[in-house]
């Protein structure tokens, strides 16, 4: 491979999400050439049409005609573009790539990745998104491995190699956003604060959900009562809560497994939150950012269908 | 007193909450002589006023102008009609009609009873209503009793005798309410679904997530993928999540005790599954009627100040 074809333009990514849009051109080397984001995600597109936003973002970064796109993420799902059945667990993340459903398409070679799904009947569960990632985790290690993965519907994963074993999914981001909005918290949370990670209060409350996140469910009100009664002001309310629901989600977890050295994949302020709880519980962490390992995993599996990069 | 003044109008009993108004003409026996209800709650009256309310559902059941009404709920919070403020948890339940605010009144006696709280910086908790429901149950035993009062805010209280010990809230009702209404569980329920008691579905929904509480923080997001893969039915939904809640709260709330007898102040469907779940977990009940005891609590604290009757 020359330098030349090495920094040309290989192939396009894409991360459709249920909100967002997220598009990066990529070199031969994997490099990033251009990118173009936006909001139209599955559920703007369930509507208004995948082909239409895809040909206008893929305009904005001068996508040659040829180019294939490889995508991860909602435009999967069966009200998304087109479907792409999930994998079951456990499952090597070379299969994703292989399993990739091709978009009927005039000119153009456009895959959308499978996500991952758990068929037990006693712990049913669906990924579509983070799979991409783990992909994306591939080459940074081996054996038996746990990754978190926060957000509106947080993923904690087993993998043993590149075998994905199990995960589990909690709420917690969108726990939070209910509760804030729609809830009697509303009263009790500025809406739209921002909980550093070196926050006393989010760590008290974190450390102490933590340790009994069964009497978590006890206490989700807490924040209401102790500005009723004088005992927290109301610009503490939201740390107060995120403590509460991050505890009671790393706590629970833990009970699973002893494992203590984890992989966190995180971005911006919700990454270091997560990355100050993990590390108060003393898990050894090795953080990912969660934009980079979508896009590595994007390559990976473009490398693994159409040999444009070594994977 | 004569029979004649055991039958006579004795006193007003007003349950005023959140979004509810309830009032009932009380005869010196403590018999109901006559009632209004409506969805007039301290929210509505915050603005439209909370006088012009009583006065229109004391003329539907004809009191007359110099009857006393005895009122508990909303109508004291802050945000209400005047402050009953908080009397501090431990405390005795005959302290309440002592503590009644007197709402000032051209011609009528009229008093507002305080809400319970509980000013431990670690267990932060308020009352309002429902300190009335266990005043109205003071009669029915002696001793440690612990109390279970199934609703938006779920209280779990443990009495000593007529002293009101400690309590705690569980948001199960409002998590429910706001997960089957705005977060991706909206999808997983059938909206306005009923739930019965006797549902494998609730039971054994409610069975796993009372053994595991913790656990339950991992499994609320489960109705979602098992009905996407085809393992549940939407019509089971409810009763899955429902199990889920009820069994964390439940879950919860029993490891703080090994206390296995419990006063379940319920009514109608909620009550029948609080019944059935608890039941299960092996507790021994005594059911007391939400409604009954709402107005046996303002009976006895009548009695306590206006003589009204025997309390």
């Amino acid at each position: 491979m020359t330098d030349g074809a090495a920094s040309a333009p290989a192939f396009v990514a894409v991360d459709w999400g249920t909100s967002s849009f997220r598009l990066w051109l990529i070199a031969g080397d994997g490099g990033v050439l251009g990118e173009s984001r936006g909001g139209e995600g599955m559920m703007h597109c369930s509507t208004a049409g995948f082909e239409p936003v895809l040909e206008r973002h893929l305009a904005v970064v001068n996508a040659p005609s040829w180019l294939p796109v490889m995508i991860c993420g909602m435009a999967g799902a069966r009200q998304g573009w087109i479907e792409a059945p999930y994998l079951d667990v456990p499952t090597a993340l070379d299969a994703l790539p292989r399993a990739a459903v091709a978009v009927p398409h005039d000119g153009r070679d456009i895959r959308i990745l499978p996500g991952l799904c758990q068929r037990d009947p006693h712990a049913p569960n669906v990924m579509r998104g983070e799979e991409t990632q783990l992909l994306g985790l591939r080459p940074q290690a081996r054996g038996h491995r746990l990754v978190c993965m926060p957000g509106t519907h947080s993923k904690w994963v087993t993998l043993e190699d590149d075998k994905v074993v199990s995960f589990q999914s909690y709420m917690t981001g969108e726990l939070y956003a209910v509760l804030t909005r729609h809830a009697v918290l509303r009263h009790a949370v500025v809406p739209d604060s921002r909980t550093v990670a070196d926050d006393p209060v989010f760590l008290g409350a974190f450390e102490s959900a933590y340790a009994e996140p069964a009497r978590v469910w006890a206490r989700l009100f807490e924040p209401r009562p102790a500005q009723l009664l004088g005992l927290e002001e109301t610009k503490d309310g939201a740390a107060h809560l995120s403590g509460l629901l991050i505890g009671a989600e790393i706590g629970a977890a833990s009970m699973r497994s002893s494992q203590r050295g984890i992989t966190l994949v995180g971005s911006g302020q919700l990454g270091r939150l997560y990355a100050a709880a993990l590390e108060r519980a003393g898990f050894e962490l090795v953080l990912a950012d969660a934009e980079q390992v979508t896009r590595d995993g994007l390559v990976h599996a473009a490398g693994q269908i159409w040999g444009t990069n070594n994977g």
